[in-house]
């Protein structure tokens, strides 16, 4: 997602520390202490513009909610979000998916969510999709027994292929919906992107998965 | 598929000895004495009119297919079809595939092909679907270790619950394609409710699964 520069990013994650964790490193098998309670963990990597994390954490307070969004400029709306909706059951950290194994200790998450994310559709981009195998080894790694990822999706070939490969990793399919909103289903929380391509009646893909 | 009764069906698999196996029972086991040579087996499980089973016995002459219909007044367009063809390659059975285990011993398939199954929408007769569990227990025992089967489908539903029946079951897989004719894959071989279907320009759903 491209976004404009917003030179006072920087400042703005530094003001609103209580929601975005500056240092996640040091998080790492603390989130529980970070939340204040036991609950489960779910984090979505790739957060965007925060409709989803922000969404969930209000449909689901007794879930702990970590959106992890690479972009600055991106994830500072996200902060507007989490205040406006007022939750405290959701943390934001500035960082990418190749790292989660190092803000999070094995078996400290209980679901990822992966929303719209990018497809990279050349063959030889195959490892920057964040269902390439070597993604899957850390999902494994910091999910914990029977945890879940759940995937959505409007880009067919990224489904297609993220199906064989969770299957090829060893995962199991829990639920596999090639009509998302024909279900109506009214927990499903959308992303924007989601929101904007649904209103186009086109098809929103949604799989889940169960790591063993 | 609903056809007409044609009385004349019963004589016509018995004159056509040599494409219909009439006791396919005393076969079991035996399907490579029947072909008269060691070619890898592949049994199509509902062949309908025949237009698949035949013309990929056309497109591969190295391999032995089995076409197996339970309607008589269908079964018979196959005979034709072989036929006209005139290959060697196929045999045809005249039974569901409640009997697989009947009629092939453990190992005796290397591939399955589903075309077009009944869906049977309503939860209630899930135990019908040609995809549900007891049926993959009984495919699992006639294919060889890494055997495949393959789905085609242009119904969603039936397509969807599937993936998670073949994942829970354990197999793994390979392929998952949710428009098929967009590929243009020239050895993709129709059946005749396909291409009425494609014809449409609705979409065709494919998966090859392995069972280990």
């Amino acid at each position: 997602m491209r976004a404009r520069h917003k030179p006072w990013a920087d400042d703005y994650l530094k003001e609103n520390v209580s929601i975005v964790e500056l240092n996640p490193t040091e998080n790492k098998g603390k989130w529980k202490q970070i939340f204040t309670n036991d609950n489960p963990i779910h984090l979505e990597i790739g957060s965007g513009k925060g409709q989803f994390v922000s969404g969930m954490a209000k449909q689901f307070p007794s879930i702990n909610f970590i959106g992890m969004e690479l972009v600055k400029s991106i994830i500072v709306s996200t902060i507007d979000k989490v205040k406006e909706v007022g939750c405290k059951n959701v943390r934001l950290v500035n960082e990418n998916a190749e790292k989660v194994t190092e803000f999070f200790e094995e078996d400290e998450v209980d679901t990822i969510y992966l929303n719209f994310s990018d497809p990279w559709p050349k063959n030889r981009h195959e490892k920057r999709r964040l269902t390439y195998h070597t993604f899957l080894e850390q999902y494994q790694t910091i999910l914990k027994k029977g945890g879940k990822l759940v995937l959505k999706t409007d880009n067919q070939q990224l489904f297609e292929y993220s199906l064989v490969s969770f299957s090829q990793f060893g995962c199991t399919l829990e639920e596999v919906s090639l009509d998302l909103h024909a279900l109506n289903d009214p927990t499903n929380i959308k992303t924007e992107y989601e929101e904007k391509f649904a209103a186009k009646g086109q098809q929103i893909y949604r799989c889940v998965c169960r790591f063993d």
